[in-house]
């Protein structure tokens, strides 16, 4: 199918924008998801200078690039989260203010709130991102949560988040809320509870990224099946389970790159995903927004993983049929 | 080998430790893992009440049963975790107090010394219980801990920890670590990482249960082998896994039961745990403390679980080859 | 659970049922599931003799056992099935008649009905059996059916099992169709077009024999919690796969007990059914009818095999849980 | 090896052949496989017509392409089948007549020997096709067939097909049988039996497609290497499973391209066969006929499809060693 | 079937005779497999000295045992093998001699002809052994055999071993080699060889023992179905693979109990092994022979272990089908 | 990573080298791997005759081709080996002479010595090549070899190889000893035994060669892990394992290209090996030398093979992250 392929920025944020564009354009995308990190898309300027979207998609347009999605992960993630020091090395200053709680979240769900109008000024569909989650440290740890808990849980993850998904209503814009670990939504079953802690209103549909459903045992194909009309955006990232006996599936701590770690990303299609279940996935679903490469592999060069990664995609993409299903059969 | 074939008492907690010890006996155990919650074993009247601890032992004695150790896992959580409102329905009041964060912690750390003493009054060489973690909720989750974050979280445990180990020290106890999801370790790297961070010290060690390292990709027998002199505890209990796809790892907030979750405890020999193996291995390190069972298993009766679990224990639980190794060979 | 464990008398027709009640006793049974083929039970003498259901219940209880449900496989398989002369061999001659095919079938429906009220005289609520298929042979074969073709089929099914179940209701009995290949329902998804079909009236439902759906590759366990309300019967009876690169899954007309197979059945608890997983199942939605050992191994003496099986459903058959699920956590 | 590619024209018959002609040339392909409905290749006017065959293979040569083979499986399937209103579907009006069981079968084995000497006319010296089977609804379904009613089958296929053959013999051509269920040969075992009944004559052979082979768990190189000189044609054809627990290897009346299906084609390449092994196979054997696409693939675009496979296959096609065997050896 | 169950004697060579005797008696055991070194069974004796064998068997009968087989793997290995040191440690002193390689195998096989003949004495029908192999260190070694030097291999084989067997048809004995690594035959393939280099002469067959065939890849039960007639003798013995990327299936010189080992033996049901499709092959072969326990298993008391294998062979041994096979057919 | 990709000359020892330069220039090969038999590389000559290594320096450079490595396989298995008449097929007839084994040893260890100075005058600084074994056939084998055997093999390992070590220091050479069954060192274990015995002295080295430690069990990744600096020299070859149960991993005798082995050797990427994992290792140790393929598959053309094999590789071979580790993380 000719969906664009296109580029996720957040590993080449140490560049000026203008430096990976021209390097998206050699390496053959067609896009970028602009990470709202670093100066590649600064939420503040684009919502009060006028001329700031027009700029980067000027920019965009000089290497054929469109300005596909808009990515705020970190921001998204103070919105639900207990808020703890480590949130401060990934906020902008003037979210994160003195760090305490109550303000952290606030001024992230404003921000998330901006991050929507900028969204609507660049001409972008969807936003995707994280939300954070006041459960996370409940899931798999010790007490688990109650039914109760839960419940409460989800309504505060509810409360947080419709002021935002109101403002998405307003702008023409849908959330893509990636489903994650360490988000209210991160399995399956999750992305159910929390579709339907919102009502299953419009304007909240998932990013699929099939890499961290892998680890998790949950089969990316079945994912899409079970959501065929809230699949808003795709992240193309591959990943290699290490397990021999010793590693655990939680990693111990250890960094990407340490082998003793149970599992780590890859460059799409050196590791387990199964792309030809989800490309056919995408297709049976109709699926047609972007393939963005999320790429992430601690044992290669990024800009050969980079070119090697559209490549890949797009020998992988292929077109659904075009005749009537059935309309012959084996001889 | 003849090890001593005990029952944690934490699923009765609702009986008097009367009635438990009576089934205990009928099924045909030979000491409990008493729980320090509920009214099993109550610490701060066994620290302050002489008669207390005698009392206890009389009481397990006229069901030929021995008190073989003591389990504060909710209150050992609550040393190292940041506090969160679910941890108040796990704490005795005097500990939990007004919940604000600093002082619940100093309390849980007070209460655990009180533990140990309590333990060297009854008689009982180990302690076993849980130690929270300020790093769980970065694992897996998002952002990861930096490397500085995680040795800051291992200074604090550490420093948390330290003093309840000078007290085991004093009192000739030793406290088994349950290596757990939630705690500072919780898989085989991150067991390492702690006995680390407290320098080996001889007060520290592992309980042992297979079943929290079997979902993670752990091979129980491996975390044997590589802690040969650090096992001072070891439950028995087992675990089914039920990948079909749809189902995570992580259960998604799902209770014990449900047969969306990812996992399931299981009654010992009914789940996936190689006990052949395990048997093997805590043979090949000498272990001769003993196997408790820690009966869970949402889907059967407790009574009929539990004496099918002594049975199944004693016909694991065989003797090492008592002659010299390799003495003949195959022919 | 105190299900009641029964044995088909399929496998002994060639003896008196005397015989067979005073061996089932002595293996263990609690009752038997009549086979309404040679001798066993004989549907046309039940219904114009008064004291023939009298008479069987009365040598049934005899030996302790109690008549738990009447099978009638063969009779059924008339009823949709394209008639061929292999019919001949299994049909009662007075149903087999001249074998035109039309008519075999009217008088196969017609025998079903009097099936259905032998087992009202008998005193038994549960009827189980074949349906047959129009569509059988176009399953896996060519050409394969085209969707009209199936959709014909499902409605000359209802029309033909219709009048069959409405005796059902009238008698108060229901027809528990065996899922098995030859009949309309074969695997989960054509069980739930069968049911369908039969616009999901009251009187149908299955028997589970989960030895039928293992060589399809269906998890048994699966199935039930697909249909909780529909299980009325169950067949304990196992299989084993032996597919080595040359042996097929279709059995290549070979006879059982032949290695060039690539399944045979089994005596239960020697092949590959996880039957942990089929009795959790069966907890699972409250199933509290009898487990039916249909003894089949070609490999094995049936009377050992018998008895074998009858203390194998013993052990296997546990209560589930009767606190409230999840009143205690993993510690 | 250099085989000849070429592609079975069954897809593509709602085109005039001369527009496949020149698409399967410009995707890289040496020659067809003719289908014998439709209007590609027309039995009776070939026989009919003197300058008809001359006139196709013009057609072919005009786009460099060589017809390789004929393919009657339709016409091939009534010869032995019990003769049902889906083979309606299939069969020319001639041939399909009043429907009447005996007159079909007759006039197939007519129209299979006209095919036969068509091929002569077109030079081409193997067809291909299916048998039927008067067992077919045995294998599997219920009742399975007695072991005379499988001797009576066999004897009944080699009365309808020697016929055949022996045309076969006058025209100097070969049939080849392709392995399938719904054919009297359909796995290895049953391939055996099927040659066996013919007493081994010369004419007969086997069109091998590991696609048919791989749902029912048979390994395509076993089939191979037991058949050396009986593989008379070799169709490229893939398949991918999708056993999920609730899905079934017999796929439920579901048509190609929903996911509940057991299976499902593939384009080559994409799907589970070991194709690496099948050619290593065909070399070992001395196989030198075409390798001919039965391109399917209900998730694809047939035209993106086709040519792909045509890439796929001459990557595949490689030559084995010349040199001795054995003639050096690791170091 | 009711099978004699024996206990091969070599595991016990370091008590007396009678103390194994009593203690085999109280396991369970109905006849010994005494091993033709230590004091067991003396070879020399009994062919030298009248009283010898009569006094054996008067010994076993006291503990109502019987002298099933004569095992002399140790002198047997010496026949064809090239003479190391590692042998001296394993031969009786006048067969080691000087240690000069050619007088070594030369009183070896005469050694094995003594065997054959105290057999006879002692009324014991089959003897069981090595025979060692000129061919042993190129198997998988470098430089790997010529055709030209396997062939030389068994003519040398065939040279030795034909004198032996000759006194064997004498004696009414005949020679169960055991397929072993070290010896001629030591997979299926080389076993084929191993009787083909015989003429298949009717005094060869093989002691099957599964151990050996596991680690290798090869399947028992195939390995029985090969060679129905010349299965004379069975080991049961049991072994677990311990293969987790740093082990090795060669086992890197370790001593059994190792677990850096790629492999162990397990006492019987403790292993790998699947004994149901080997009690199953068995019996469809008819092999009517005892079962011998060669007990081995570095991680567990010998005494405990070796009265478990007897319960768990009576166990496993049943009978087959009395009756004609497909008498009846799955309803 | 631009690690050289080479070629090693043994499968074209047949061909001048001249030739086969030309070949290996034009299929992409930048060095050769030169054998010391045949005449690609004349150990004597070298060491005789000033021009000799210049001249082939030259030959090679016409073909831009650069000497990369020295390997002496067959007479490096003759210094440890006991040597049987099979060694005279692979060794020079100066190094066999009389065929006595002392002798041959004697000269064999000499002839390596003369190696390492040949490598030294051609300007290459790894000498690859086998060790041979006194241990051999009794790995696996009967009677295996006690603890002392083992020790005295190792310290006769030791005393063969120090002088010729000690060579390789005054040459400025290392040794590479291929990891490779009939050596000292076969498997991981094994390989850490072999640098103890050697006192882990810095002239000594490994042949990496995952096709060898496949077949065993080894995970090749993990070798590399344990001994990250002792990689001399990787050879890039692939294998496939076939059992199917008759199978065996020991092969039977039979040559390679037989279907009925275990396993046999696969032109690199159409075989088991991880090359992925392999690559990944690599790069994560640092080794920065060649990566030679070592080219055998006995069903394909070499010279097919070659060239795709170099093809392969360069895909293979990409370059590590450049970046700090870490430096960005999953968003």
């Amino acid at each position: 199918m000719a969906r664009p392929i296109i580029l996720f920025s957040n590993p080449w944020t140490d560049l000026p924008l203008e430096e990976l564009a021209q390097k998206a354009n050699e390496w053959g995308y067609q896009g970028l998801e602009l990470a709202c990190w670093g100066d590649h898309f600064e939420v503040q300027r684009a919502t009060s200078e006028d001329d700031y979207c027009p700029k980067k998609l000027e920019l965009l347009g000089r290497y054929d690039l469109t300005a596909a999605v808009l990515a705020n992960h970190r921001v998204g993630q103070a919105v639900c989260d207990p808020i703890e020091p480590r949130h401060g090395r990934i906020l902008p200053d003037y979210v994160w203010g003195d760090g305490a709680a109550h303000g952290v979240s606030q001024r992230a769900a404003e921000e998330m709130m901006a991050t929507i109008r900028a969204a609507q000024k660049l001409g972008v569909s969807v936003v995707i991102g994280f939300t954070g989650s006041p459960l996370w440290a409940a899931v798999a740890g010790y007490p688990g949560p109650s039914p109760a808990e839960v419940e409460d849980g989800f309504r505060f993850f509810a409360r947080q988040w419709e002021p935002i998904l109101d403002v998405c209503r307003e702008c023409g814009v849908r959330f893509a809320l990636e489903v994650h670990p360490g988000q209210i939504a991160f399995d399956l079953h999750s992305a159910e509870m929390a579709l339907d802690a919102l009502g299953g209103r419009d304007e909240i549909g998932f990013t699929f990224d099939p890499s961290h459903l892998h680890w998790q045992g949950v089969d990316p194909a079945e994912f899409l099946r079970r959501f065929p009309d809230r699949i808003l955006h795709v992240h193309v990232k591959d990943i290699a389970l290490a397990l021999n006996g010793r590693n655990s599936i939680l990693g111990s701590y250890l960094p990407y790159g340490d082998p003793r770690r149970g599992w780590d990303f890859r460059s799409p299609g050196r590791g387990g995903i199964d792309w030809e279940a989800v490309i056919r996935a995408l297709n049976a679903i109709g699926y047609e927004g972007p393939l963005s490469v999320e790429w992430q592999d601690a044992g290669m060069d990024r800009d050969f993983g980079a070119e090697e990664a559209c490549k890949f995609v797009k020998r992988l993409d292929f077109d659904p049929a075009r005749r009537p299903e059935g309309a012959f059969r084996s001889a």
